[in-house]
């Protein structure tokens, strides 16, 4: 595709980056943006800067938080048991229903030899030291019905065991559409 | 949806902004880019900011350009027939094929009443003093086939008759799909 301008040419490019956007909406948004007034693009830019640079991971759970701790490890009013979940969408999906009340610890992947990702890359240090300073009495991995999510969960329940808790897995016939 | 952070919830909402684009693929692009280096981000906010705050429009033809005359009207290549379009897209769809070989003018849009678009609000001033300066022989109108389209190209026809000209529409059998 040709551009008329170099400026068009790399907004589109960057925005193709993102998945599921391709060359062709990738210039739909980029014009769309154009017509509109220029404030709401430079809103845009500013608000995914912030968004980057400024955000904090909860020093306890690794989610996503605006603080040190976020509002869920805060809570008092939250039970004693962890689900451990790969990464924030999960926690998002599991806050939505309003079901569960406990904790969460996020772990940031699974293990994935293919792509490299090792049990060191993983949170999972972190929720073994959390472990003896808290009150948990359970923990739940609901991590994905794959190769690397039973192979992170069966990792987990090895390291878990001298702990003396309770560790259960979601039913693998749970619907885990996104 | 409750998001755990304020940062995310802004860039979550800016996002689904734009057009094709819900809540659930932006928050999806959002911790994609949470993912990526800062980097990453920084350089698609850069590239939006830079897009939206520095590109020109050519004098002519009111197409897009980093100049203040387009490539395609500086041109001395390009032969004398001139096609109006509604907007930008248009002149890249024409140019992509690679068949014509004349010149642009962007209309940017098309008279509409029901969302209060007026003659004045388009180019159309601006192509009637551009006809007596040049050596155009030709006014092709390419405009969509709607109502709208037609009420345009209606206008156009009238207005453009004391000129002296060719005045052609693409055939309404035009394949159209974007």
């Amino acid at each position: 595709m040709n551009f008329p301008s170099k400026l068009i040419e790399n907004a589109v490019n960057e925005m193709s980056k993102l998945p599921g956007i391709g060359k062709k909406t990738a210039l739909r948004l980029v014009l769309h943006l154009l017509k509109r007034e220029e404030e709401a693009t430079l809103t845009l830019a500013e608000s995914l800067t912030q968004m980057r640079t400024q955000i904090q991971y909860c020093r306890q759970c690794h989610n996503i938080a605006d603080t040190e701790t976020c509002a869920i490890c805060a809570s008092r009013s939250r039970d004693r048991s962890v689900v451990c979940v790969e990464d924030t969408r999960d926690v998002l999906a599991i806050e939505n229903t309003a079901q569960y009340k406990g904790l969460y610890h996020v772990l940031g992947g699974i293990i994935s030899p293919l792509e490299g990702v090792g049990p060191a890359d993983l949170h999972i240090d972190s929720l073994l030291r959390r472990l003896p300073e808290s009150t948990i009495q359970e923990v739940i991995l609901a991590l994905s019905p794959t190769m690397e999510g039973d192979t992170t969960a069966f990792y987990l329940t090895k390291k878990l065991k001298i702990y003396n808790l309770k560790i259960s897995t979601i039913a693998p016939g749970h619907p885990s559409g996104r």
